[in-house]
């Protein structure tokens, strides 16, 4: 009844650690470091695994994925077909409304220029308009991106959301293809947080970028991008930098991460990057989960938050 | 029934506009630029008034300040006594919330880290603890302490207050002298909006800044002003700043404003500056607040947020 544990890059040691202290009957075998018979293994529990490897394990029951999305998993063509659970987590919502407050706050607030001010020992104010007088779209309207239209009501913006199917929400949301042409008309800062699918992949391009309001009081539209990399092309957002069709932009997720040292969006003008950091995956809380949902399991019970296969989250 | 406007070194034109669009029908001179007679002046209209001005008007009936600290006013030794009402409005208590959120979370988030990493083209991530585990402490829990306890409870923070006298709260407070060190040794993030009077001067020395948390998870106190910058002793916030016992900090008030260029807290590490552009006054919101307010002063109703002289504030 052993666990085979893949964490990418992610540190090793503290997630075998945490898992370990969590269920500390259990087996868990590192991938890459430790030997393991693949018949013995039930569950793996994983990010970003390399293809071929969860086919590989023939007793498997359940896949847990790490994170909140589950791209890394679907991605292998030949993934058996059985439940993959994803991440839900208190620890995971909080610091996303967090991130994603801080580059809202940074942009209509102005903090680059404000830092780039202080650099030139600078004292020079400039006009700044209300939050309610900033339109915030947030592009996949889910746990997370819910979340974030709570944090950003509270500080006064004026919040939209849009998402695939209907749903109560407490802010007016726009549905499907459908619904998008005015739910970017009237977006000034666009946050994304959809998961990454066939449907979604590349969504964010030059024609996405044009169609955002043109009219906001903060001089032209921004871009927050936290779902994933392989939302973006990258060649469109440099150029709508460079030209300043987009006034501003963060980003925590790219096509290739790390982002090569040599990428051009290191330097392009108003753009804020971090390093796929806005809600990092906490050990200790996600070994409690993936554990309780392992226990509750083999109690008969049935597993939460399983990923829906064929709309690829 | 004329009124006299003094706008420090704000956008004189603006501010003109404003009040001459809130009440058409009525006489606004701006001080140092239009010629009046001081017998005829029944308001003032003030920021940060030249000493000796107010007294100087015989048939004075009141006095707006136009922002939420009055110590610009109750500074002139000969001041009239007269009502000084000031200001509270939504247009400046948001962006107070706004600014102090982007703060916290600047520091708590390692956005300066994250930029100077990003200017080195280098991808590395750091521990975030979440929100849950900062204590942010705010001194001064009025209408803009409150405010910005409201967002920073969203945004998961654990937040505590600090006022002069008890009062019904929706975060643990702690009251006066009594009640300030148990405040401090509890607080990792001290956000001050304090109003500057006799007894809040130079609050914040090296005595203060010692009393505060040493063992919170960001490692070391951070401290955040938008009160006054009369409250705080900027010897000891350098000598702080550079000793590594503040491990943050962000400044929107100083002690001389604007920052003189050579002053040394341009260059200490660690340190955001923003020039008193927290919460500005907006001039359409405020000229409506204080000509509404003369108006109803002028059909026999009292005054509202008329300032307590005795305290200060
Ligand atoms: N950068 C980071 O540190 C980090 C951390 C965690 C997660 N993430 C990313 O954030 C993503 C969202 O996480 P979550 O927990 O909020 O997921 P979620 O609860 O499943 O929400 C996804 C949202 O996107 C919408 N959506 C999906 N496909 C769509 C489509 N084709 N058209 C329109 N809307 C679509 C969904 O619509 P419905 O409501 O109709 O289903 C839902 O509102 C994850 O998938 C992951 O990629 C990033
Ligand atoms: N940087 C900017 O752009 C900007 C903009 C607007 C305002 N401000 C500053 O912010 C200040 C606060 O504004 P506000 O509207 O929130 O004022 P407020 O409603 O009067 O609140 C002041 C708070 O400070 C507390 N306090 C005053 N003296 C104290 C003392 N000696 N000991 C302990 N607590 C004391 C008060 O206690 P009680 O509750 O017991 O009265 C109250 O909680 C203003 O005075 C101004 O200096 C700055």
């Amino acid at each position: 009844m052993a666990s085979l544990l893949t964490v990418g890059s992610w540190r090793a040691d503290a997630w075998v650690k945490a898992f370990h202290t969590a269920a500390p009957g259990r087996t868990f075998y590192l991938y890459g470091r430790d030997e393991y018979d693949p018949a013995e293994i039930r569950y793996a529990i994983t990010w970003r695994p390399p293809a071929g490897l969860l086919p590989s394990l023939p007793n498997l029951q359940a896949i847990f994925n790490l994170g909140a999305g589950v791209d890394g998993v679907l991605a292998d063509p030949d993934l058996p077909d059985l439940p993959v659970v994803r991440l839900v987590d208190d620890t995971l919502t909080g610091p996303m409304g967090e991130w994603v407050a801080l580059q809202v706050l940074t942009h209509h607030r102005r903090a680059l220029t404000y830092l780039a001010q202080q650099g030139r020992q600078e004292w020079e104010e400039h006009d700044q308009p209300v939050a309610s007088q900033v339109r915030v779209g947030i592009m996949g309207y889910g746990i997370l991106g819910s979340h974030c239209a709570k944090v950003l009501t509270t500080l006064g913006y004026t919040v939209s959301g849009w998402s695939r199917s209907p749903k109560p929400a407490d802010v007016p949301l726009h549905v499907g293809a459908e619904g998008l042409p005015e739910f970017l008309a009237n977006t000034d800062y666009l946050v994304v947080l959809l998961p990454l699918t066939p449907q979604t992949r590349d969504i964010i391009d030059a024609e996405l970028i044009g169609q955002l309001a043109q009219d906001g009081v903060m001089g032209g539209p921004v871009l927050i991008n936290a779902g994933r990399g392989g939302l973006q092309n990258e060649d469109d957002l440099l150029a709508a930098l460079h030209s300043g069709t987009l006034a501003g932009a963060s980003l925590d997720v790219f096509q290739t991460e790390p982002l090569p040292a040599d990428h051009p969006l290191w330097t392009a003008p108003n753009l804020v990057i971090t390093p796929h950091a806005a809600a990092p995956s906490n050990p200790t809380a996600v070994s409690r989960y993936i554990t309780g949902q392992i226990s509750a399991f083999e109690a008969g019970k049935p597993l939460q938050n399983v990923v829906e296969r064929g709309r690829g989250y």
